[in-house]
């Protein structure tokens, strides 16, 4: 039985076969259980869906033998389009009518099992990892709307509406720039620090999480001879300890405003007002909380925003961002780029120019073009608040089940939370257990890794899925310990 | 009228709008010639379009006031699902539905023209650029198939596979390794050019296009001391010259295999042998030649191959590779990473541990081993075969135009051509009448820029779209031309 609500995601819940109607288009049925229809058209498809009570079309396979049923299968809309080839001559004609697979029919009941059975691997899981996430239908298909040429008009209307829906997510005004990368976040926080610093000067970066430790190896590789800040990974890192490191060559500062690694947020707007009273630049990663936590940018004394499409802005993975304050943009022009691919300003100037200076992720494009549609439709307030609710289920879940959180619930974010495995229960046994109910969590980081475990709530979920995790969770973890007393 | 074949991308095609049919679920209909039905379901909407003679669930579009309407459109495949909203406390209860766009009665107008009418920016038009290129349905589909984590099994399975499917194509053991970066070529290049240099060492660079020009600035700003070793751009690279800058302290050459400024190809197995006779690593920039041009790698002296996967395998893009042979995997062990995002090494070590490091392209990747499969089931050997007679229908027809091309004939690859503008013909006015017929060309770059074009024949074409593009480039060089006259 499948926990995932009814109402979420009603034609992808990750634990019942892709397929409820198979049709094939020539006696004898492809498989048991295919019914056999002659007439190879979109209507005749649709009717005997429609009489066999399978009112989805994504929820229709169909195998054909030539192009034709292939087309008309399309057409359809049908969720699997099989081409099934026993002679080596048609396979150039079956590719040219773009089926999903083609295969031999010795190889049928083989793909059948991998790509549509209820244990195939591409079944869509809950995602409660932190980032990428759940992605909304119109999300998944703005990305692929079309094939788009990065040099045509019509690419630069979306590339400059997405950094025009980015400052107003960020609320900030046509000064900041907003550099759009083909990468991931840790691209989009190298080119960040990178161009906060001038050749020969220092940077001061905060540690107390992994990312924290991956902006001190960036600033290390640069050359910047980083000057770390400490603090432990469950304690958001004192200000007045950022403000006794800015020496005189000190040119940045850097900071993860929300550590993945454990879902602790360390308090940005008051680093940000020590760097601005100390005229120097501050670089954020900003990657998983950008979009869920309120962060005041106009002003505030931050200079470098680093983040990413896939976690709380709900686009696709492949697309990294960094906005810049006008300070920022005057930094860069200074900075001395030792990369090509991450040296934010030649991004700047390709920008000037008019034109990306590297082929774009043009699909994840598309796709945060449409997930900023979306969040700016219901509101940013409502977007956060959401978050806040979401992890509120969390919270009152976990104390409910007695789990206890590591990170004091003043310092939580709204996005993630690390738990401490209780007692009797490994990591790799609840992830199990939890897969089979269709919800993926994930593992903690480093030493964390033993002893703790990471529920995140970015991405197109919703409340009633928050519910139903809690519940199954607190079923998955009565399943560990009783069969470690059994 | 539309110059592309009925049968290539029947649903897509560039000059006509994107729906035939509309449906509401309300009188009055929400737009002139949209039809009211007052069933909420897929079987209806499906009858409603065989009725009308619509047999493509694609070309349906609906709008619904409701989150019932929304659904039953989804689940019918609808092309388009319009959420119309004119209460503003509706949009959190229409958006979980997972409409297209979300608009007030006001705006639909707008938003027709916009995304749906013949004139909208997002249609198919045939990409004869350079990459991004067409894809097929499968791989656009397989892109986004369902979300997934990128730490779990089945996407590195996935990751595994797409690594496996590149050896296949490239024709090496497991012995060579393929590393898959979140990034455009040039992310490869900048990965690939800095794991074959030793710290202190140096790089020869043959320098006869724009990407040749780029190698040796990512040289330059590793700190390597490029020696560069120039051609013409219409000049393939003298080997012996090459040769002849090996002193003792440089370490590897880097050339790029097939130049995109031009369609200029480099004696790639000429420069390897004078590399592995001489001991030194060679790297080699096959962005746009890996797939669509033979390329001997097995024992060659080839050592590093960085790509991109939506050029010449036409994947999607947003992700790129390099392949790395034993002695390169030794090489990038010894070098000195001065940047994180693109350190070969540490993306080798990653998968040692077997995970990657950063948030990968996971749509990309999904569609990179959705073309893979579709290139190995046609074969290697006939996926360059119809690169070459589709480059070979682009000669003649140029021949017959009278058109000259900037590369001696022996020196041209199989995917692009760069060809002079005729007189009285400007690049913008030729582009402009193409699009209009539904073909996108590419301008010349560099100097390049004013006198010549580009055409490039990789992607899901064929050979009837190739003579159809022909056709219209003669009859849009004459429309030049006469206006002049006139």
């Amino acid at each position: 039985v499948n926990g995932i609500p009814e109402t979420l995601r009603v034609d992808e819940r990750a634990t019942r076969p892709a397929i409820d109607l198979w049709i094939g288009f020539a006696a004898p049925p492809p498989m048991e259980g295919a019914v056999v229809l002659h007439d190879r058209s979109p209507a005749a498809i649709w009717a005997l869906a429609a009489r066999s009570g399978v009112e989805d079309a994504s929820r229709v396979g169909v195998v054909a033998n030539d192009a034709d049923g292939i087309a008309a299968a399309r057409a359809a809309g049908a969720g699997a389009v099989i081409a099934l080839s026993s002679d080596s001559a048609d396979r150039q004609v079956l590719l040219h009518a773009q089926p999903d697979h083609l295969v031999e029919p010795d190889a049928l009941p083989a793909l059948l099992e991998r790509a549509y059975s209820a244990e195939r691997a591409m079944r869509s899981f809950v995602l409660l990892n932190p980032g990428p996430g759940l992605t909304t239908a119109g999300v998944r298909r703005a990305a692929t709307v079309a094939d788009v040429c990065h040099r045509e008009p019509e690419f630069g209307a979306i590339d400059a509406g997405v950094r025009r829906k980015l400052r107003a997510v960020a609320d900030v005004g046509v000064d900041w720039r907003a550099v759009l990368l083909a990468g991931s976040g840790t691209l989009a926080d190298e080119a960040a620090l990178r161009a906060a610093v001038r050749p020969g000067a220092r940077v001061v970066v905060v540690r107390n999480g992994v990312y924290g430790e991956r902006l001190h190896e960036i600033a290390r590789r640069a050359g910047f001879l980083p000057i770390p800040v400490d603090a432990p990974w469950t304690e958001p890192v004192d200000p007045a300890a950022v403000a006794a490191e800015l020496r005189a060559d000190v040119d940045a500062v850097a900071v993860v405003h929300h550590e993945t690694t454990t879902g602790l947020l360390n308090p940005l707007a008051e680093i940000a007002a020590v760097t601005r009273a100390a005229g120097v630049r501050l670089m954020v990663d900003a990657v998983s909380s950008f979009g869920a936590e309120p962060i005041t940018l106009r002003g505030s004394g931050i200079d470098f925003l680093a983040c990413s499409a896939n976690k709380c802005l709900h686009g696709l993975p492949g697309l990294a961002f960094v906005l810049v304050s006008p300070d920022g943009v005057e930094r860069a022009m200074q900075s001395g780029p030792a990369t090509l691919y991450a040296d934010l300003r030649g991004y700047l100037e390709a920008e000037d120019r008019g034109s990306p200076p590297f082929t774009p992720s043009v699909p994840a494009t598309l796709a945060l073009d449409q997930a900023l549609d979306e969040l700016l439709a219901l509101g940013v307030g409502r977007h956060q608040a959401a978050y806040r609710r979401r992890a509120a289920i969390l919270d009152e879940g976990f104390q409910r089940l007695g789990l206890r959180g590591l990170v004091a619930p003043e310092h939580r974010s709204s996005s993630i939370r690390t738990v401490t495995l209780p007692e009797g229960v490994s990591y790799d046994r609840l992830h199990a257990l939890l897969k089979q109910e269709g919800f993926v969590i994930y593992a903690g980081q480093g030493p964390l890794a033993a002893t703790a475990f990471r529920v995140a709530c970015m991405g197109a979920l919703d409340e009633e899925l928050m519910s139903a995790f809690v519940e199954r969770l607190g079923a998955a973890i009565a399943a560990c310990q009783s069969a470690v007393v059994a």
